[in-house]
C-alpha cells in the first residue's frame, strides 16, 4: 500500500526557506506570486494490513514535529 | 490561486534520508513498511490569471532539479 504524508509547517511558524524561495522567484521575473511556503512528503510502501493507528503513531513519533507541523496522510492505493 | 508542486526523487537516485527514516522506522518497532521515499512540496499563492506555462517554468528553473527530481503542480483552487 502506498502512503503520502504531506508535512506542512503550522499557520504563523516563519517559514526562512518559503520566504527565500519567494524571493528569488521575483528575482526571476515571476509575478503575482503572494506567497510560498515550503513543505516535505513522506512516500511509503507498507503493508496492505498495516493500519491507520500504526500510519498516525508514525507521524507523530518520528515523521513530523507536531508542535510546529501539521500532518496529513493520503492514500494512493 | 493555491497552487502545490510535488517534488520528488527520480527512480533510481539514491536517498539517503529515506534510507535513514525507513531504518528509524524499525528501530521504533513498526513492521511492514518495504520502502520510504523523501520529497518536498512547495505551496504556492499566485494570482489568478497565472499561466500553466509560468507554472511550469517556475519548475524548470528554480524549484526542481530537472536532472535528478520529478515534480508534479496540483492545483488546489
Amino acid at each position: 500500500m502506498k502512503i503520502r504524508v504531506l508535512v506542512s509547517l503550522k499557520p504563523g511558524v516563519l517559514d526562512p526557506q518559503g520566504r527565500a524561495v519567494h524571493h528569488a522567484l521575483e528575482g526571476l521575473g515571476f509575478k503575482g506570486v503572494d506567497d510560498v511556503r515550503i513543505g516535505r512528503t513522506v512516500e511509503l510502501d507498507v503493508a496492505d494490513d498495516t493500519s491507520d493507528e500504526a500510519l498516525n503513531e508514525m507521524c507523530e513519533k518520528l515523521l513530523a514535529n507536531t508542535v510546529i507541523e501539521n500532518y496529513k496522510i493520503e492514500k494512493l492505493g
